[in-house]
């Protein structure tokens, strides 16, 4: 049933090539290589029609924390679907909307009670921005409407969250963007230059962000949108004391601080989300993939009473919609995803190995390209380099060679799923599901080692 | 089980007043009225947590087209998501989202053969904009990025799409917005100024896009956006001779016709798309609701092999994608659906009762506040006006006390859902399940007839 006769796999190869216009791919990839085609999931693994088994080292796209073929989260689905598959909140409420708005409610911190429901990451960053922007208008700011966020840091592809994500690459083709998006630093530690020279971190970073709200005028700058552990560049960590330092700012020039937790909610860092991890309150958190573990779409913008204030009185309404933001079967099946949470103590199990998973990858150190691991939780970074000791850097043509050209082709093949990604400089990145024990970080080291060695040798000859 | 006690029902309305941040809605209207809670569907009707049944007259929102309650689109569901509930659909395929790309491109009018997947409506029209922008930036015309949309039509709520809406209430809390997206005339027969004189249509409304296009240059415009029947000011269809009229003009001046169908595909209107009953040819079809008649999160930007063709080759690629975009679980509830369609003649059953639902609505012109009665298929808008002889229009007070203090109260007490919406002139929308056969236009007529009545006493006195 699941391994495809050659001619039903043939036939699916051909009909992807022909009607299947993937996402973010370069589809000239797949006149030289067969496109895998995903059929079946069981926990940490995945199984292509070919019948090839890989072990899914990125949680699908950082979602599938409890894992695949989790019937109990199929029943809550099928359970909901049957009962009342869909209805709006515009205007009107559905059970598995509310319970999930107040569960989110109770496990987000402080006075974020406020749940907007949308489809998924990126909508939620539409959703904030939208937010900072109509809450300052109504308070008479109407001039109040910039965001500030990091360089290399992906927040969507929607054209108001592309004007937030940090990557020029992935937006110059769509210019003119929406005006007052402004970017910043980064907390790349490896390769900062700031502070090297005074032997530690003077938090220069975080200081970029006042200095940026000074350039522009306060009164201009609506929000700030981060990651407590910035994906794009490879699981950039924050130094101590970093939020702290932005939370202060934000505050003393009357700016919101936006938690963008897409990735990192739900257990990626052993916590329900990020902000808890770090120590800080942020105005907003915004979170998707992990709530359902990938069993259905949702996404939400979780707000401060304070936020929603403005909203509460008279005509004044938020004036953002989205037709299956908040679906009820996929709100059913997030408050079955976050039972399992609880019953299976899902976080504790990731704080508890967490450094077990660390030290393992950092074994692979003595390979002469792997520069650093970085990251915390089930959420890491290998960052691979010309020469260790300089952190020397790849040229394009070299970058394009290693991730492209091997890494990723030579991972897969032999079975293991990740991320190479050279948005920033080039890493490897894995962020397994959240069930995974020494078991499946032994596979992983297994199977990186002899790549990365052959990669290092290919470079060094 | 359905019904829940007194104590259940008070903590859910209070939780979701505490938590659930509702979408397009007034929050201050439930501090006097109690919040419908949804919680139980079965073909055209709901019911909420107090056991109360209601005819599902907007399919929850143009989206429920083979109705609630169907097990066999929950199956599909509990299926999927046991056996891969998920894989993102960058760099890798899964056979639910191959599956349906197949059969949307086989049933797209002419070469519309490669599918984009969203989550749904909005990042459709997302995913076109960004298309036609990076389309002509890859063939050197890096100027060509505006867009050009029609009065009132809602196109959704991102800040891209926003930008695209021609709701100015909607978007000035936001602005700025994007720049270069310029509005027309939309179809608006009943109200048109433009011809009136002439006695007869001269299709000035299309000739609009053209002038525009000469206004702003035509090497700066890169696509029009027009759904078939416009939803915002209540279904306007398109006089005799636009489509083949705009055909014209977007071929003459290089620039992309895209068909909004987010509303009018999947039988609504009688086929599965709403370019097939007007005869036109556009470039791209965005599409979602009705996809899956709401049981899953889905959408699509569906384009023809023309746009693709400059990201078949080297390494030009889309940049694009979204995570939840082609969910399996979605996907295969689409499938699902489609074969349903099939089965049971949805279309045709559609067509062969789009006159009597018709007929149904227009009997209630006699009562003096029905200006007009308009659209087609399952998709129906009656305007309502203080004078019929002179199409006299209401104050802005009239319009909300009538439509929000008395219409949308009213109809639901009664057991109708419908919109009541006044973001053009004032209008009574209804676009039930297109399983609903006389039965239910009769119940619609019985619900609607004596509460426009009182409305009209309410007027005139």
């Amino acid at each position: 049933m699941y391994e495809y006769d050659d001619k039903r796999l043939e036939h699916l190869r051909e009909a992807a090539k022909r009607h299947l216009w993937m996402h973010f791919t370069r589809m000239s990839t797949f006149e030289e290589e067969d496109l895998p085609i995903m059929v079946r999931g069981e926990g940490a693994y995945v199984w292509d029609a070919s019948g090839k088994r890989y072990l899914d080292g990125l949680s699908g796209l950082f979602v599938s924390q409890l894992g695949h073929g989790r019937t109990e989260l199929a029943e809550a689905a099928s359970k909901q679907a049957s009962t009342l598959a869909y209805f709006p909140v515009w205007s009107y409420a559905h059970t598995p909307a509310v319970e999930l708005a107040e569960k989110l409610a109770s496990l987000a911190p402080g006075d974020l009670n406020r749940v907007f429901f949308t489809t998924g990451g990126g909508e939620a960053v539409e959703a904030a921005y939208k937010l900072a922007r109509q809450y300052f208008a109504a308070r008479g700011k109407h001039h109040k409407y910039k965001v500030i966020s990091r360089n290399i840091a992906y927040h969507g592809a929607s054209l108001g969250a592309l004007a937030i994500t940090g990557l020029p690459a992935y937006k110059e083709p769509f210019e003119p963007l929406l005006p007052g998006a402004r970017k910043v630093a980064n907390t790349n530690e490896y390769r900062c230059k700031d502070c090297a020279w005074k032997g530690s971190c003077t938090l220069r970073c975080a200081d970029d962000i006042e200095r940026v709200i000074q350039y522009e005028g306060a009164d201009t700058v609506a929000l700030v949108y981060l990651e407590p552990v910035q994906n794009g560049g490879g699981c950039f960590t924050p130094p101590p004391g970093y939020f702290e330092r932005v939370r202060e700012i934000c505050d003393e020039y009357d700016v919101l601080l936006v938690s963008d937790e897409v990735i990192t909610a739900f257990g990626r860092l052993g916590h329900y989300f990020g902000a808890e991890r770090y120590g800080y309150m942020p105005d907003m958190i915004t979170c998707a993939k992990g709530m359902t573990s990938g069993y259905a779409p949702i996404g939400a913008m979780i707000a401060s009473d304070r936020l929603m204030e403005p909203f509460l009185h008279g005509k004044n309404t938020y004036l953002h919609g989205i037709t299956y933001g908040g679906h009820p079967v996929a709100a059913a099946v997030a408050l079955a995803n976050l039972e399992v949470f609880e019953r299976e103590q899902i976080n504790d199990h990731v704080l508890a190995n967490e450094e077990l998973f660390r030290s393992k990858l950092e074994s692979l150190k003595d390979i002469p390209i792997v520069g650093e691991v970085r990251g915390a939780g089930y959420f890491y970074a290998l960052e691979l380099v010309k020469d260790q000791e300089t952190k020397g850097l790849f040229s394009d043509e070299e970058s394009e060679h290693l991730l492209r050209g091997f890494l990723s082709r030579e991972l897969l093949d032999k079975g293991l799923i990740c991320r190479s990604d050279d948005r920033g400089e080039p890493v490897v990145q894995l962020a397994p599901p959240l069930i995974c024990t020494a078991e499946q970080f032994d596979e992983i080291i297994e199977i990186l080692r002899p790549v990365l060695e052959r990669a290092a040798e290919m470079i060094v000859s």
